[in-house]
């Protein structure tokens, strides 16, 4: 199989991330991976959650959005519409709990760290790429935080990142852009740290049920495809 | 490690499934595994989404929700407070997709059947326990239209049974009650098919990332759980 | 007249109360009238509303709500549609007022029982059988608080039921069910207390208006199968 | 017992009734019952809704609002809170309910007669005065589609008022102002007929229950307070 | 060009405001403008919005609303909506921010004006209506409280009004009615104090753009037209 | 008086738009004035709204947010709080007006176009640079359907823009930066076409109410910005 845009199988997508993107938020960045195109803030607010409060630990919580436009038709804006859909908070608690798995909320202290991604153009893997994106936002402002001395211990533990792997046809193939994800028989989102554990795991026969030597390959795909993420994320440049 | 109630690692929880639990639905179970009980009932609507009309083809689509005092403590109604929260709309995204994709929407034609899944007692696992029983109510719902004459070919491909598993401290145990879920390192829901094939696969690390063969050995706990609840499913009595 | 069930016009459904039916709530009640199959339960929280506050007395409040399946066709589920309709307002704020009206809220305290009425099963009367087992579970409740030692005065000062009584036809009769009341020319909604006193009277004309002597025939039957009511919530067992 | 504003316990607060109130509305009134003014109006629609359609029958429905400084303290607007109360939902059904009592629906032909029933000063009693005047604008909008040749046969069938009547202390009272209506044990709202058959009967036991004799009191009170608003009804002048 | 009711060009129509309109609010207007009529009131709130608080200076804040049949044909009611329109929003906001230019907040210390307008007849003007009633209704809830002592120092700075002004054809009119407004190429609000200096200058071309001069000529009339309308406003009786 | 950013009084902020900015829209730009940036795109849709349908004329529409962090501290997300607010539904109808004033909707045909204007970065004057970016956004958009031949004449009639004036202190001064903007007397968008013509024209004073001399003096300003900026919109690349 020769896919459309002529990757490899197990070749991801074209990525870049800029860090420092816009001016106002502690950490932000656009991260752009092939067509797809998200902008991921993080923002310090000097308090908790209720559920949370006087235990002297922090949070990260998530919100994710995308322009009307950014679709191929014009998706119906969330306000208008006056709801956030199911796959909306599907993927903002997906990035939440993502996030908060690898940071020391003792370490964090008593303030919330507010991730936003908004997508901006969409071509597939929105989800897998705010969260690749965020990861950095996230860790800028956490050093933000560190240089100004609010905080004494570094409260990010690991490096994580995400990736998409799903089956198309019979073939096993990485970074799923919008074409292939539609027609996919498999899709699974992939969430690891730099130590290779996984965090978060999700596959979905969306055509015919997957058997386990299939789930394999894909996990070998993704973790493959996480690698390479993480050294663009270290390259991003501001 | 003992657990709390006694149960081996790789123990499921004792489990009856009730069928024709009320007059109204095509198809009603109570399904009871532990102190987990749901209310899974099938309606059939002669009718399918806009999205899907004049393609010959069927629909099923799930929704799920919880008594107040199902829980230990009070949770405020949905009705009430005005919307549907995020995770409502993840599980009821998740039992739809499941059970879809042992259906045969061309055998189906073109009518919809609505699942229902009311939690009354919840002590975790509910939403695994939501799709084995919506499994036999959607069952019995097919089976009924067959016999009225109005489909010809048996739309359900295959059984379909799901479970949780997880991380308690080093140990892994399948079927977490409450009090494991609680304190779980990982918590992964497995759905699969009688042919031994994943439908879903949603692993979550809420503590510390998880290995490669931690998720393995997830894996054989959830397939023999599974295994177990099909047998329920096929003597489960009226 | 023949009612089509073979009852005589005064005669009731026959009636179950289950007591302790959930292992979570303060009080719980399964109750079966007939078809109509309703779980009550009471739910004590350590704080009154906001209007309520600092003056030593208690606050009862009431919730109802129906599974989709509890009726013939589907009901859309007031949680999917994002807001509790007119009839559900106006049956809560009945089994609230009613319950409220045997309550001395001074010999209760500052605190609050919620009461949850859920109709799994719709055959006719299910406001009026949520106050007759919501009375049950309420009374649980109150008792649990004073072995407790929580409260020293018995709070509830007489026992309450309800029942609806109707014009079909010509006729007067008790206990209407579902196909009676969709039916009849006048419903009305008796709740009394043990004294034989009235707490609510909510007569409807649905076709023609009705007399004063009609009127009088109702409340004989009424009273006549509150009595009744009254007896199995003393017999209802665990 | 001496009332507060000086009336004799049978005795109704002075009415007025201004027919052609609005230059917009098929019909419309100012209904004044001492300090309480209620601004009625009927707009006539040529469909009905769905569930009415094709059966060649009309429909009447009802909405009921209240100005913020209708009453002593301002009330939040619910167009701001984004929902109608319960209190509003259960006048608005009441209201609907009584007046289509008195409507023959096939002689009025396939329309909608919409009610609109806002409070602009409230002083007890805001309910009934509704239904009264609303009676009024309703007729004055199907002399209008009669005289225009729209309708053949008329479409209203009776008189209809409403009043309220209730327990203030010891002494049944008619016609209760806020005053005594915040203090009563027991408020009833009673909808008539010209030919003196009951259409609504809606009886609380606010503080203590009441018994069979205060009941047959109350009517008494209330049939002849609606024999002199349907006196009023009849000189209302444009 | 002669207008429909024979008014001079910069003719206003013929203005009544009643004060004390009603018996609960600290100030109250009934402000008729040709067949618009507008019921505007002031509430005194001993408090004031959470971002002002502890700085010793008042809020005046308003809401607008219409009676469903203030229109010639039935508007939705907002509460029925469930949401407040566009339309609504940009008056209320445009209300409150006139008002508010033309206090001294400090003189009126930590407490907010509620004002609240609402159409109860609709003839083209209801916002500039509004803010005309309403600052007669703020100032005679300012006198109410330099009358009890509560406040030291007048806190209305200036009389204020408003009028509209249009364009119709090619010719520039003053203060349009419905059926003016409804064809005009131009609509333009002008809010002005006794000074003569503007606090809102609103003007949309619907139609075609407009030029500079066609703003001169209707910056006149606007004038002439706001100075009249202060002699009604000095005139009000109660 | 010096700018805080050195600019002279009538001096606008250095200004891009950068067109076909994304691959799905039909016009798509990116305009940046100063640190203010939006996403302003056109979307074809071919159908019109309701009111519209059978009249063979075409429709403009705008919809406007704003990302969370696109501001100095997060604003909470429009679709997490469940509505648009009053600002929001204020800035999106003015976009809407201003740019269906320059379209020929006979031209356009029963179509509708959809702007939709993201703010990405805020520094004051998003309104103003949505409708000039929206314009090039628009103008593309129709460019597109005249090469597909789905439109044979022009329906753009003339370009427009718009910019924000206001007074600081006692200074006129052109293009607020949102510090400028927090601290005005007052604040004026002008809407203004090539011909010299106003749209819309919208003064506010926020603090003390202006003169016609100042009003005088931020027309001419206003002109020289929208001039200077719609050399930008000539100008601006792919």
């Amino acid at each position: 199989m020769v896919r459309k845009d002529g990757r490899a199988p197990d070749q991801i997508r074209s990525v870049q991330i800029e860090r420092n993107y816009l001016i106002h938020p502690e950490g932000s960045v656009l991260i752009t991976m092939g067509n797809t195109k998200v902008i991921c803030t993080a923002t310090v607010e000097e308090k908790v959650p209720p559920f949370q409060k006087g235990q002297g630990k922090g949070w990260v919580t998530a919100e994710y959005g995308m322009l009307p436009r950014a679709t191929g038709t014009r998706t119906q804006r969330e306000a208008t519409k006056g709801k956030t859909t199911g796959r909306t908070m599907e993927i903002q608690r997906l990035i939440g709990r993502a996030l908060r798995s690898v940071v020391d909320m003792q370490a964090l202290g008593e303030r919330t760290i507010w991730i936003d991604c908004d997508v901006i153009q969409a071509d597939g893997g929105t989800r897998t790429a705010s969260i690749t994106g965020a990861f950095v936002a996230l860790k800028d402002a956490c050093d933000k935080l560190r240089q100004a001395g609010s905080i004494k211990k570094e409260p990010v533990r690991e490096q994580l990142a995400a990736i998409s792997v799903g089956k198309v046809g019979d073939q096993v193939v990485l970074d799923l852009c919008y074409d292939e994800d539609s027609q996919a028989e498999v899709d699974m989102n992939v969430v690891m740290t730099s130590s290779g554990r996984f965090v978060e795991l999700q596959g979905t026969a969306e055509g015919t049920p997957f058997s386990r030597e299939e789930m394999d390959q894909m996990l070998v795909y993704a973790e493959k495809g996480i690698r390479e993420l993480m050294q663009a994320q270290q390259g991003a440049v501001t």
